[in-house]
């Protein structure tokens, strides 16, 4: 658990979801919830129950899939409606049942929104915050208050403001969050109103959004104000402009600040982190993205390089091994010597050095053609066994295939997959049916090879992502593919990548089935020819 | 001209120029130069004349092709070599040749730097600051430095840091600009050193990078500090994470720090500028951007529409309209009747309340099975003309259609499509070959109707997104499809969903074709059976 002085509250799963075009399943936020569990946030945000049925979902299903090291869950939800008991409004019984061990309440404290968004008095809103946390805590929960439209309202009247922060605190919320709900704060101004708040005695948090640019230096300002609990977003997602990107807080605060947020050894994997998120998303990464963007440390050499070589903490303002990024001199340059023979050693493969100097340049060339090994485990042992080889050993070989998409005139939509393959001295011909034409391929492969392998019958194709990559260096776009694969005992990945998306299918599908005989023991007896 | 007050000085066409895959030729640096000229910029930095020669083909074309109305040409570069005389170097006699009213210096101020990148002594690197500078303003130029990794540098040794500053000054540079080279302050900090280095008498100006998330933060800290000349670049583009958004830091000053820094007809077209610029670069804008964004003022939370309708601006932190940008109102699956009626207007569709009713639920029952409206703004203005008219007008009807994608023996993989069409009382087949299964079916679509309808060549398919969504109630697995398509005067976005990917897309093809003829005038003929 997380030192409880300084809380590093994320809320992807909840505002970061508000984002354009942001569309997250259940299955999406528990895996983003490990991923930020890994790099040691305190408090994760889960959503709304009872308001959206997905976050109700999200918190039942995440008392027995979650096993978070770090993090606790957090609930979010409204104080109770005007006029009822905290006790017998149902969406405070939501939260309650959401069964977090936190929850945050969001409350007005804008006096405007108060009378125009709930429509009713300065008193009830006041009573309704009261009531509400009081209520949580006496159930036994943790209560943090979001104060929306927080400085606005300070703005237009302070009285009020700081009366609803003394409200909560006084009914017990353990932490009143400061939000600059249209991010329209800027630090100096922003930091002199947390001053002013802090001096209530109140513990004091910051949510900020970045209609500025200046969400990162506002919650720096809070914390430089006095505030010891800072809300944010992975890859500052969030609506309109973003929220505060959290991964640039806290490198920020604990690189430059000297703040103990997250263990040394998971900010070294923020960069990772961060990617993997960004593929849960599908939202592009920003290469920009400040500490784990891949441009972050990159430098268009030129003039300095010598001097860049002789002493390069000159020329960047951190070591970005601090955050697992590296410092990159000329083109892509993802995978370094020394990360290969150690991922070698960890699959159990012993690498020469020019095994690996040769497998590093394979991985850099197919990395920039769009392949990404980072997500696709399997893809890269299999590149790592014919590096060591020395050939591209393979249980089958293919011939050809082709896949029909037909939709007919009664408006049904069918797909046929026919393959030929040779295995065993054999040459196979299949044909599939599938509800898509991945679906008829995996068929067609499968059906193939299964009286000849008939482990393949425990073999099953459970996740399959899609990404168009832009196109590069005058190229024109490719899609990427990651298929992912299970059998009684796991699950592995793969990537494939061409500008034709049932190619770049069928790539990561032959990785697939090829990775999952050799699980299964069987040694390849093909050597097929490399590809591209 | 601009105020000589206060310095907005861009530095996109050297500095942005930086930017990790950014490659601009002279005809793209003019062409921006004039953007941003029209922004009301006070000093547009054109590049490093003698170092680069497309930078030197820059101002001499500029002399000529260049009619600027507000802002001054600056040509940047590096102070005189050691041991040489200004006069005789011939780096700096490009700069004089460059003909531009200002020169911007390089020049180092951290000791380190001086030793290990300039391998000269301290002292002949203040002779070098020195002579340039005087030599360039007995030749009649203006010159500003930029006093490189200061920050750093005055850390390292403040009172070499300041000496660099009092010698340019003294020989009669008018600004030294304090660049933050690496990029790693923070606003607080950043402030002080600014306050130490005016408190020389030199007027300061302030370069500032994004490596910590701050550049636009630091920027305000050093004016507040008392800099009076502010360094940025278009869209933010740089080096690594960027430089200062120059966009940002205008508007932030403009608009919340009641600075008079740009006409405000030219901020009210500051949305148009950012976008005409990224056309120019071919960099995708960041829907992001404050202020110039797509989504900076798009509103998601179906909870708040009501009240926003009431008070807009109680949700924004300013009108959007001052920097030429829109409040959007984004359709969601939290969207209520309120935000669908705001939406209908916003398009000049009027709708009764069982026509909004009708639309909120068939927009419910649409998301819940994968569709995404507010990323496709043409699907959901084909939904609500549906609506309106009560029955599905389209252009053409589809029989049938069927794809094939074969790989052959030989590895080579081809694509080809056949659609059976009715339009205009006519049936129409035809075949289209692409490089992938949705590009043979957009090929054969077109093909089929351009005879028909001959503004279709105009239409061009320019962006194509994919995403598997997750099964929910039992059912399969879905593909979600967004496709972006473009004529002349602009773009639109629709969505297709349907377990099978080639299907999804086609959904989407043939509502990006009718919007297209609907842009175009073309009035529907054909009604349409309701799919699914």
């Amino acid at each position: 658990m997380a030192d409880d002085r300084f809380h590093v509250y994320d809320t992807t799963l909840r505002d970061g979801a508000q984002q354009e075009g942001l569309n997250l399943s259940v299955a999406d936020k528990l895996a983003i919830a490990r991923h930020l569990d890994s790099l040691g946030v305190g408090f994760i945000e889960g959503g709304w129950p009872g308001a959206n049925p997905k976050d109700t979902e999200f918190f039942r299903r995440a008392r027995t899939e979650l096993d978070l090291k770090h993090a606790q869950l957090a609930a979010f939800g409204a104080t109770r409606r005007p006029g009822v008991k905290a006790a017998d409004d149902p969406l405070v019984a939501a939260l309650r049942e959401s069964e977090a061990p936190v929850v945050t309440l969001v409350a007005k404290s804008h006096d405007r929104h108060v009378e125009l968004a709930l429509r009713t008095t300065l008193e009830e809103n006041l009573a309704m915050i009261r009531d509400t946390v009081s209520h949580l805590r006496a159930e036994g929960r943790r209560v943090f208050l979001d104060a929306e439209h927080f400085f606005d309202g300070y703005k237009a009247n302070p009285a009020y403001a700081l009366e609803v922060v003394r409200t909560a605190a006084e009914a017990g919320a353990d932490v009143i969050a400061l939000c600059d709900t249209n991010g329209g704060m800027l630090p100096d101004e922003l930091g002199e109103v947390v001053e002013a708040v802090v001096a209530t005695g109140a513990r004091i948090g910051i949510h900020c959004h970045d209609d500025t640019g200046c969400a990162v230096a506002n919650t720096l300002a809070a914390v430089r104000a006095g505030a010891t609990h800072v809300q944010g977003c992975a890859n500052g997602y969030g609506e309109r402009s973003g929220n505060a990107n959290l991964f640039t807080v806290v490198a920020n605060l604990q690189l430059k600040r000297g703040f103990d947020l997250v263990p040394p050894e998971a900010l070294a994997d923020m960069t990772r982190i961060a990617h993997a998120i960004s593929e849960v998303t599908n939202v592009t990464p920003n290469s920009h993205q400040p500490y784990v963007g891949v441009s972050a440390f990159a430098h268009k050499a030129g003039l300095h390089a010598s001097a860049i070589k002789v002493d390069p903490n000159l020329y960047q303002h951190i070591d970005p091994a601090l955050v697992g990024n590296d410092m990159r001199m000329l083109v892509s340059d993802m995978a370094g010597r020394a990360s290969v023979e150690l991922k070698g050693r960890e699959l159990g493969y012993k690498l020469d050095g020019d095994q690996a100097r040769a497998l590093v340049e394979r991985v850099k060339e197919l990395e920039a053609r769009g392949h990404t090994f980072e997500a696709a485990d399997a893809s890269f042992e299999l590149l790592l066994r014919d590096t060591v080889h020395g050939e591209r050993r393979r249980h089958f070989t293919v011939e050809s295939w082709r896949v029909i998409i037909e939709r007919r005139p009664t408006g049904e939509v069918v797909s046929e997959a026919t393959v030929k393959l040779h295995a065993k001295g054999e040459r196979i011909v299949a044909t599939g049916e599938g509800n898509g034409p991945v679906n008829a391929l995996d068929r067609a492969v499968r059906l193939a090879l299964e009286r000849l392998f008939p482990e393949l019958a425990e073999l099953e194709l459970i996740d399959f992502k899609v990404r168009i990559l832009e196109g590069t260096h005058g190229t024109g776009a490719v899609t990427r593919v990651l298929v992912t694969s299970s059998d009684r005992e796991g699950e592995w990945s793969t990537v494939g990548v061409d500008e034709n998306i049932i190619a770049a299918s069928w790539d990561a599908l032959e990785q697939a089935v090829t990775f999952g005989l050799l699980r299964a023991g069987r040694e390849p007896q093909e050597v097929a020819p490399v590809l591209g």
